[in-house]
């Protein structure tokens, strides 16, 4: 796994639809609601008349860090759900998952740290799970 | 319009439903089409039994730019698509758009900087429109 600066990222050995099964099992695993789901593809398509390789958000929701990250700062909405991505780029299916250390650290409010902290063990444990 | 680490934000005249309607017609009149929608009050009420304030999260994807920024750096799909919330907090409406410029700049790649003015200079537009 590699760690980017907004992003915990995976290549997979799995098919893209494969990956994407895999990473909906380990996010319900980890207490994660898929709240929303972007086919990129087919939006660009759609939009542009534009070809792009599969690649797909999932907006993955933790009901309590949600509710607790929101309690310390409303603001805090802009930035959820917690997005994933499968896609297949140069023929490798790719796996990446916000960081929300990362993302939630741009509000400098020390209360959001353990949060961040929890929300993203879990998601490099998806992560683990969709190699 | 008030701006901080991570949103533009403006306190609006309007109902949160009148709000939420002017929001969707200011994002279309914009070229943003609405990708995802999660209403956070009725989650929470549902996964924890907690209430909350009427609190909507709308994705806004302005196609042209998202495609620019993924051609960029893929990993720009995790930070997709920018979030504009329609919240009521303490009796007041409460309306907030993601800020492009400071999620995206997270990356430090130069070649994101003008697709987040453009996308940002959008997003605040539509806040004037629904203040």
């Amino acid at each position: 796994m590699q760690i980017t600066a907004v992003a915990y990222e995976a290549v997979s050995s799995l098919s893209f639809d494969d990956a994407v099964a895999r990473v909906r099992e380990a996010l319900a695993s980890e207490g994660f609601g898929v709240v929303t789901e972007i086919d990129v593809a087919a939006t660009i398509k759609s939009k542009l008349g534009v070809e792009w390789e599969p690649y797909v958000i999932l907006g993955a929701c933790h009901a309590p860090s949600a509710h607790q990250a929101l309690t310390v700062a409303p603001e805090v909405g802009v930035l959820l759900p917690c997005n994933v991505t499968v896609s297949v780029e140069n023929g490798r299916t790719v796996v990446r998952a916000m960081r929300p250390d990362s993302v939630l650290g741009l509000l400098r409010l020390p209360e959001l740290a353990p949060v961040g902290e929890v929300v993203g063990a879990a998601l490099r444990r998806v992560l683990v799970a969709c190699g």
